[in-house]
């Protein structure tokens, strides 16, 4: 641990995922002080479909 | 927040998640007193093979 | 499944909790056409200051 | 309940996943003493580009 | 990874804890060739009044 | 969304945990180009024996 699981809406490149794993775990280390080799981070990138915020199902209008 | 998560095997339609969404938020706006529009949702539509019960996994003598 | 997780800052009585598995049990039968005895809810009731949006912590100023 | 969630990175097959269900069920109650048909396993098979380890993106070089 | 999160009504020993993560941590290695030091185990140990299963609260007529 | 989830062993004081949630919304937006509002943070301080790595329970020989 830590164990940070990120979900969002759509995809990412994979030189977005690494530049966000790189910033979160420093950011975890130098704030939390935990180990950097210790961090795990997992991605859920989802269909817009699959989220709704206050009700409303995101993207179901395209 | 609240985060909800629906984790369930098989695919709904679009409709059907919106169905649910306008339902379980109205849930939580009346009985929660949360506004609506902080209520996420979000959806995960499994394979049934990523399912077991009781120790046996769904889908799997399909 | 379905199991269906609920997070939320602040507390809930069994009654509220009772309430919204109640519905969302029916509302998951009803719209998903999943078996009322198969759907599992489980609630995290966290503190405020567990939670942060839009970059800004809940309850860190009471 | 119990609800066992196993995320990890790269595919099983059903066989393996299978099996892993049937060790872990029998587990949880042998030692938990929580009856095996209350048991739900899901499995999250993610890309290796869905996880960091350390701040460094698996995968990501090949 | 692998991540694996076992969320239960009730409390268990470290004894017990101990003994379940010897045993799923083992079975992943030797069903899913990952190797046991990066098999992180996190348990949720939480109220009953914290589940409900087929809309029914658990806990909540004591 | 996004959702992100924070899980590790231990406690933070609400100055770590508002300048972790200050610094993950901004790389959420910089890098991922997510509205600030949007970015939801959850919190699991967990007891440290509630984590097992590699198979063996952390904090059990405190």
């Amino acid at each position: 641990m830590p164990y940070v699981n990120i979900r969002l809406a759509g995809t990412l490149t994979n030189e977005q995922k690494q530049q966000i794993a790189t910033e979160i775990t420093d950011t975890l280390e130098r704030i939390a002080h935990k180990p950097k080799s210790y961090v795990y981070i997992a991605f859920d990138e989802m269909p817009h479909e699959s989220w709704a915020i206050g009700g409303r199902l995101l993207g179901s209008d395209k």
